[in-house]
Parts: C-alpha cells; structure tokens; sequence
C-alpha cells in the first residue's frame, strides 16, 4: 500500500521512544528512576471513580450528543467562569475524549492551508506536527531565562509575525518550560492578538496544577473570550489520564464546528467517562487536593536537589509538573556536547530517564544553552530523591 | 471568528437532527417510538463492566500505548483471524475510541486530495463527509432490490470507476439496507479490487450481527489482507456503543501510520475500557449471545408486521439490526411526495420516529423507489409491535 503523501508531515511525540528505552532496560533487570513521562502514579480519586461506575449501572453505557453531555458542559462552563471571570454557557464547551484533539479540531476549524501559526518552542511536539499536516506554517516563537523562571520572548514574537499569520498557539504553565506569564506580559499579548488580528488556542492543561499564587488566562482579558479556544483537561489535576475526558471551550461559531468534528471522527467521547469527570467538578476537593500536596513535595525536593548538583541551575515554578533545568555546563563538564548521547549515558550509568529539548519541537537558530525535562508526576519521592542522587553522582564524578 | 474554509466541506449526520425531534416531542408529553437511532437499550455484559471495573481498580487509569494495549491487540489479531481466515498480528490492530474513528484515519491515511473514493448509497453518511472534508472526490455506488435482499450492482460500480479511483468503502452487513453480498459477488469484488489496484475499507460494523448463516469478509480472499482495513467495533456485538471502543485492522505500514494519527489526535484509547473489551473477546459469551437472540425476536415481529401493511414490501436479512423497507406505494396512495414530510407526519400522528433515504447520502440519479429506515436496536418487543401497529394504522387509513 503506498501511504498518501500528506502522512509525510506528519510528526510524532518522540518521547514515547524515550519510554519504550526506559522499559527495555527495566526489562534487563535495570532500577529505573522514571522523569521521562508526564503521566500520574496517583489513582484517581474514589468519589470520581465511584461516580463513574455509578453511570455504568444506571445505564450511561449508550452514546449521547456528540458534544457532549448537558450537565457536563454547563458544570465546566460554570468552573471556568469562576476562575476565568469570563461568561461562557453550556454551548461554548464540547467535551473530548482527552485534551489532546483540541490541537487538532482548532487547527482544523480555524487555519486555511497557508496560513502561519504561532507556537512555543521548546514547546508540545503536537502542535508542530499538527500545524504542517493540515498545511500550515509553523512560526516557532521562543522564551529565555528571566529571574525567577522562563519568560516569552515577546520581542521575538512581534519580530516573527508577518501578513499570513493568523493563529497564535500559547500554552501558558507551559511544557516543558513550565513558565507562566505576567499579568504585563498578558496584557501586551493581548495587545498583539487584537492587533494583528489572531486567533489563539490557549492550552491550559496544567492550569490548576499550581503550587502556590493563583492562575491567570489570557482569556480573561478583555476582547479575548471572542478570540480565544481554551483546551481544558480532566486528565493532570483529576489524575484521570487513561480516562481521556477534555474539552474544547470557544466562542458559539468554533464550538459548533468542533462539534461537527466530533460527530465525524468519534460520534461523542464515552458516556459514562464524563459523570466521572462532572463529579470532580462538582464533588468534593479533598482527594483532588491531596494530589496537589503530593506534588509540591516532590517538586520542593527535585529543585532542591537539582541546583545542588555542579553545573546545573533550575527554577522552582509555582506550576505543572515539570523542571527544565540548564545543564550546559554539567554536560561541558561531563564532556557531552550531542542531547542523545547524554540521555542514553544518563540512562545506562544511573537509570535516571529524562526527555531533552529535542523532544520539544524543532531548534530555533541561535538555541546555546542546553535544557534536560524532569517530569515529576510519576514517581514517588523516595525514588525520585535516589533517581535525582544518582543523577548528581554521575554529573559531579 | 471566520472559520476555515475547509469546514464547508464537512458534512454531519442528519439522523441527530431526527433524535433532536423525537426527544421534542416526547417531551411535550407524547409517546414515541424509537426507531431512528441505531444504539441499544440492551446493557452491557455484566462481565465486561466487572473486567473495567477491576482495571480501574488496579490503576489502569493512566496512559497507555497509541495503539492500545498488547493483550487486546492480540485477543483482537486472534479473533479476527477465526472467523476471517487471516493471519493478522498484533501489529495489525489499531485500537480505537469508536469504530468511527477508522473511517478518517484509513482516509487520511491512503487518499491523495484528488483522489476518487467510491462508496455506498445509500449508507453511512461519514463516508461521504470525510472523503470530502480530506480532498478527495466522493464516487457513490448503488444498490438494487434481488429476490432476498439489497444486492450491490456491481455492473454500476464498474462502470464508475476511473483512472483517479484509488479507494472502496465497502460496508458489507450494510447499514441501512442490511445488505450482505453473497461468495460470488465477494470474488468478483475482490477481482475489480486487484485489477484497477483499489485499497479497501472494510466497514464490518455489523459482521458480527447475525440471526442466522454466517459472515464472510472481502479480507478473507485471496490477495485481499494487503488491500484491506477492517473497521472493527466493541460498540454493537457488546451492546457497548457509549464505550467508545473500536479498532483498525490493517496491513503493518497502515496501522503504523494509523497508531501515529492515534499519537496526534487522542494520545490513545481509554486505557481501562480495553479490559472490558479484552474480557468481551475472551471470557464467556453466553450474555454477547443473549443481546443476539433478543434483537432476533425483534427483527421477527418487526419483519412480520411491516410486511402485513399495504404498499411496504420488507426483507429478513440476517444481518444488522436494521430494515429498509420499501415504502413507494404506501407513500403514493397516502399522497406524499416528499420523504421530510410523510417522516414527520408519521412521528406527528403515531409518535413512530424513524430515519430515511436522505440520511444515508445524496441520491444517485434515477433512483425511483422510496425506502425508509427502521432501527430495532433501541426498542423492546412490545413498544416494537404498538408502535409498528401505529405505523399500520396510519398508512392503511
């Protein structure tokens, strides 16, 4: 069978060949410290499960709209409002079966072959792909160093956009970065967007992952909700990952085409997933909270841990669940010069598996500084302390 | 927002629009039949919920593969491979959330933009949607009345096919006219599928829907596994239709290129839903065998009763849970031209709701009878029967 020609655009996450590593030397009878993957080995709490299991035996095992069911969508629209001060209703929000196919049915309903789209880099590999197999451009913009955590280069940004850029991907408590903006620079991003007149998804999965402060969206500013496709996950805060339970919330005219797109590619996410997810909305927030708690341990230690180590310097974000600290010089030292060959070293001498900047997109010109990804959502602290041990070992000897 | 151009291309299902206005006038305090939507009002096996039950109990709640999980991919390999002859493995199997999404992924995977793709019509209108939302060019083929069933005209179906023809959806167990082609038309299929070097969709949604004889597949022919994707689904046979569980089964280079659409579009499948799909494969049958023999008993009653109104001649297919009988005369002699008209005069007068030819595609010129669609999945024995009388009353006074 020969493949159609578009399939040649289309990108992959290249961290999944980070895991299948991992597991083949785990096979071999190796301790593995896994950072690589931003998956939970937290359950899900029991009153979500319960509530599921619930809809099962009451029956929820048939379909049901394809964008969703009513109390779901006006429970998240509801959510939303209360963090977001916006005014959504039911019909802006269409469930999903996951975050991720947001990306596309966005991309879908809003580009025209052609057109360039904004999106961060190192950033979620996705978008890349998706943006080229729908026959965009992607327009990589990037973030640098501040003080206290990675800042988006809005210089860069304006310097980028031309007359065929239409779209604006902004993933704000970003992956891998896990960098989140001002209220300044939201204010000039929005200046941007209504300036040059873009649409923008704004992919806030790991929105309420947060540690301390409080989140803020840029659909919040004003003239933003009209512009704005919130992608909204059940799966890193509900720790419902396997459940795939998301949505897409967007102004009426977007919904309705995401919908159609649902009726055509799954005809509705599953019926019963989604009582599961209206009871972590609307349940109590005792387990949810713990989740947090859990969270913010690990991330105290890891930081700690990881700006003792000779050569490597790390921010302590307020959100998500991922460290990117700068280990140029720990691998000037250790003699390292190519991403891979550190990985693999790392992996082998220490069993600590980590993803690296090349997992997070395509290099923008001029990149130095070399960037490891810790995730810290699947490990428990007592691994993560000898994992993070070795890790400092192996640099330092 | 202006949303892309390419969403005027995308087509939906009209039968929702029939759903919205049965629910409308139940709501108004009406009694309605359903006959228009093709999801059971049976449960799911009591040992399909417990398997999905128990997996989220021991933690398969977080990410699993693209492609699903091993266990079910191979369960799946196998038996696809008993009842079909093939020799397909586990990297064969895609696993899905739905059968749906199949029907894009084969699309996406095997057509150029340009590219003819014949397809059936009347028949699942996602067919022609899709084939025009991705760029190619909808070519639909006809069916025509023989003495025991629908038959595929397959002089038609040659004498459309062009240089620019590069794909066949062919949906044997056909919904909506229930149709199944016998060995001889299956080998003569499979002959036009070598010679104009076609690549095959099997849309097998309904193989294992049947009440007597047995099911053979385009697939199991000479030459066929490597020009075909069977398009399997958890959501009839298991009564599991809001699940959202299916798979692709196809040569290694497609699922290859299909499990990397599942990596960009939904990340994977619901993870502890594939342990009840798993346990519906390997453990008992005896409830699978149950949901059988009470859409048997319905498919009697309705059969019998349709027949015994004037002007609607009906047949007994084995296959499906569908009827399309012909209602040429008993529109003609009750004065309706017009399918939306005599459809919600009936829902108006009798409370019965069902779908007709216009939601299964656009007509082919010259297409003369009138046919309608009767779905028996989602309606017990005894509203089956008021509602068929109701049905009878009404033409025949």
């Amino acid at each position: 069978m020969s493949i159609a020609r578009r399939i040649k655009r289309l990108g992959t996450e290249t961290a999944f060949a980070v895991s299948r590593e991992a597991s083949e030397f785990a096979l071999k009878g190796n301790k593995v410290f896994p950072f690589h993957i931003g998956d939970l080995n937290i359950p899900t709490p029991k009153n979500i499960v319960d509530a599921a299991f619930r809809a099962v035996r009451e029956g929820k095992t048939t379909y049901c709209p394809s964008a969703g069911i009513d109390p779901l969508r006006e429970a998240l629209a509801r959510d939303i409002n209360s963090t977001h001060s916006t005014r959504y209703k039911m019909e802006n929000v269409v469930i999903q079966p996951g975050g991720k196919p947001v990306i596309g049915k966005f991309i879908l309903s809003l580009m025209n072959p052609g057109d360039q789209v904004l999106y961060p880099s190192p950033g979620y590999p996705i978008y890349e792909s998706l943006i080229e197999f729908y026959g965009g451009i992607p327009l990589p913009y990037r973030y640098r160093e501040g003080k206290e955590g990675f800042k988006l280069d809005l210089e860069y940004l304006k310097s980028i956009i031309g007359p065929s850029t239409r779209l604006l991907i902004f993933n704000d408590f970003q992956n891998p970065m896990a960098a989140e903006a001002s209220a300044d620079e939201l204010k000039e991003l929005a200046e941007l967007v209504k300036r040059y007149d873009l649409y923008v998804l704004c992919d806030e999965a790991y929105f309420d992952i947060r540690y301390g402060g409080s989140s803020n969206s840029l659909a919040s500013l004003e003239g933003m909700e009209s512009r704005c496709v919130i992608l909204y996950t059940f799966s890193k805060k509900f720790a419902m990952t396997g459940w795939r339970l998301g949505a897409a919330v967007a102004p009426e005219p977007v919904a309705r085409t995401i919908a159609k797109l649902n009726t055509n590619n799954e005809s509705c996410p599953n019926h019963f997933v989604q009582y599961g997810g209206l009871e972590g909305l609307r349940g109590s927030s005792r387990e949810t909270d713990n989740i947090i708690n859990i969270l913010r341990r690990r991330r105290d230690r890891a930081v700690e841990i990881l700006n003792s180590v000779k050569g490597v310097r790390c921010f302590n974000p307020e959100t998500t669940f991922y460290l990117f600290p700068n280990v140029s010089e720990a691998m000037k030292r250790k003699g390292f010069d190519s991403y891979e060959r550190f990985r693999k070293e790392v992996l082998l001498r220490t069993g600590v598996s980590f993803c690296t900047r090349l997992h997070f997109g395509r290099e923008i010109k001029g990149e130095k500084e070399k960037y490891i990804r810790f995730a810290y959502s699947g490990i428990g602290i007592e691994d993560l302390t000898r994992g993070l041990n070795c890790f400092k070992e192996f640099i330092e000897h």
